[in-house]
């Protein structure tokens, strides 16, 4: 008998979901017009001038040749500190935050500090597959609570504190949520904090979709205002906000004492983030607050715009949307999301993310990337989902 | 019962070794002279000019913002798979290149495809030590083989057979190693090759010193020229080759089977390597050839100055040595190479790594980066480390 060749928990995951939908967009002879890609997450819009031209200057610096420190540029932590005291009212410092490359290492990053092979992570179904896939080739379980849109796709605390079993160390959120665009209130995020506190587990909250939240939501939560360094990981990344995801910078945000478990996985897994676009976003940050919100209310527009786009549309709904996702009912009842995606991605242009990538029970919907194009873009979906 | 907040194989790493000794070199108080590091593997040259400013021309130019392939940047695959034609005369494509963010990373996704936690994979010892943290932070465990100045610090094939046991899944070799310097000869290279062919199970080969080996060396190694797609995974760094550690490039070089694994890993760990500098790094690398070879010679020739150097020091002896590192016996038989080393950087201003950084027996050693000073500063050490 042969050795088996690979780690099981790797084979047994499937391929990355973003190729596999761009082969079928591949695919499409363009006859309806370009195509309208809405499933990456990718702003269409350019990063500012000023941060090209920075992330330029640093990377032909020779001060950031050599290896950096593992926690991150001191100046974009302290950088970051003084931004989340804009965005989350919180009085952090940069002990508190450490950066990595991109939001998906940060939460890998986190998952490790405090989950072993064996253990449990609870993701609210449907989940960032990313979190799923992560857990699964760490050896870590997921442990699962659904939600639909009867609540909005908000999970009920009792229901995840009835579903929470010993071996569970954490509980992730993604708010706003990522694949249904979902922002969690305030008050939601607190009672799962309280609920983490009450069973001694972490919560791990990824905010990389912060930015976009809708104005009249007010601030994302206070949890940093709360003796947090036992139970609560925050992750958040500047690929969106700032529209530079092939430079790979992501961000945790923590106590002390689990951050110094997370700098030891971070030596191993790559020693430093990169240090000319963290020294160039460091530079940046402070000036580009304007520069964000305007972005923010262009992508609430286009949630304006998607939705009387869909009205116009029979059998389609919008069963949740806000920050940068909707989470869409094709109307296809028979269908998987999967066959739908690509027939609508090869046939009609426009690619989108099957639900079943997000979770079991998901095969209704798609998820819709409408933050990735111009509200011009948008209005023509309609006629062409039509054709 | 309060639970346990941390996973506990991250809990039982000790903290990185690098910051460590850098602490310690923060307090020497320059009274003998400048700082001498000879510690984290930095070469003290700069990168070619060329590569410079292509670095900063991919890094503001917006073809490269968005989210790349995650095996990694096209150009860049195929330009180091000719680069591996002229260094070891193999055959191989892009198909068998993938782009990661500095070796350390391109270890741990290697050792992720193919070892689940609870196997094992057998270690050199003395050991590069991010390779046995990562393996522990993994929940994979350490097997090794202990080698010694009686070999040069070379493996023998048949007590790395006498040692493998059912649950290891792949032996992980240096070479040029880190920390001795040794560089394998090809033939002990094919041999261990053939063992694992023979047990049926992988072996990890990191060349991150390839660009260091002497010149009458020869070609490192016929390995690509073997049937290895089931057996061979080859490591290597950009960062010290191109002195671009603060970039973050490395790469690994395998049979398309077990690299659609590890895509998948990286997928979750980071998506892809940082894109700016991959393009930089693809225009570049063809005509570096002649600035490597440089630097070798160089490199070769500080390596002759330790030489006599280290001979006007009596109980100082040098117990192997080669591409860049050379592994050295100091002369307090009843100290701990922590407490000599500490010594030696807060006392003396010279900065080395202890030896039991490396595994267990590693008392009498330091490891010397010798490659990382210019010969002056080398011919210094008899007077400093007399003081």
């Amino acid at each position: 008998m042969s050795r088996q060749l690979f780690n099981p928990n790797i084979m047994n995951l499937g391929v990355p979901p973003i190729p596999h939908v761009q082969r079928a967009a591949r695919a499409y002879d363009k006859s309806l017009g370009p195509l309208i890609d809405l499933s990456q997450a990718v702003p269409d819009y350019p990063p500012p001038a000023s941060l090209l031209e920075a992330l330029s200057t640093k990377a032909g610096d020779p001060a950031w040749l050599g290896y950096g420190e593992i926690e991150g540029e001191p100046v974009l932590r302290a950088a970051y500190a003084r931004d989340l005291e804009q965005t989350h009212g919180s009085r952090l410092t940069a002990d508190n935050v450490m950066i990595t490359s991109g939001c998906n290492q940060a939460f890998m990053t986190a998952i490790m500090s405090i989950a072993a092979p064996g253990e449990s992570v609870m993701l609210i179904n449907p989940w960032y597959f990313n979190h799923q896939s992560t857990l699964s080739m760490l050896g870590i379980n997921t442990a699962h609570v659904s939600v639909d849109a009867s609540t909005g796709f908000l999970p009920d605390p009792d229901k995840l504190a009835a579903a929470l079993t010993p071996d569970v160390r954490a509980i992730a959120i993604v708010s706003p949520n990522n694949p249904t665009g979902a922002a969690y209130p305030a008050e939601l995020l607190h009672q799962i904090y309280q609920l983490c506190v009450k069973h001694d587990i972490w919560m791990i909250l990824d905010e990389t979709y912060q930015d976009f939240l809708p104005a009249e939501h007010g601030q994302a939560h206070d949890l940093f205002n709360e003796n947090f360094d036992n139970h609560l990981i925050v992750l958040s990344s500047f690929s969106k906000s700032y529209c530079i995801p092939g430079h790979r910078l992501g961000v945790a945000v923590a106590g002390t004492e689990v951050l110094q478990q997370m700098v030891k996985i971070m030596d191993n897994l790559q020693i430093c983030a990169p240090r000319a676009a963290q020294a160039a976003l460091a530079k940046c940050m402070p000036e580009l607050t304007n520069w964000r919100a305007d972005n923010r209310d262009q992508i609430n527009q286009r949630a304006a715009t998607l939705i009387s786009a869909m009205d116009k549309l029979p059998g389609w709904r919008i069963d949740a949307m806000g920050a940068y996702f909707a989470y869409v009912q094709h109307p296809w009842t028979n269908e998987s999301s999967f066959d739908v995606a690509e027939r609508l991605a090869r046939e009609l242009g426009v690619v989108t993310l099957p639900g079943e990538f997000f979770g079991p029970g998901q095969e209704r919907y798609l998820r819709v990337a409408f933050a990735n194009v111009v509200s011009e873009v948008i209005a023509l979906l309609p006629e062409r989902l039509s054709a």
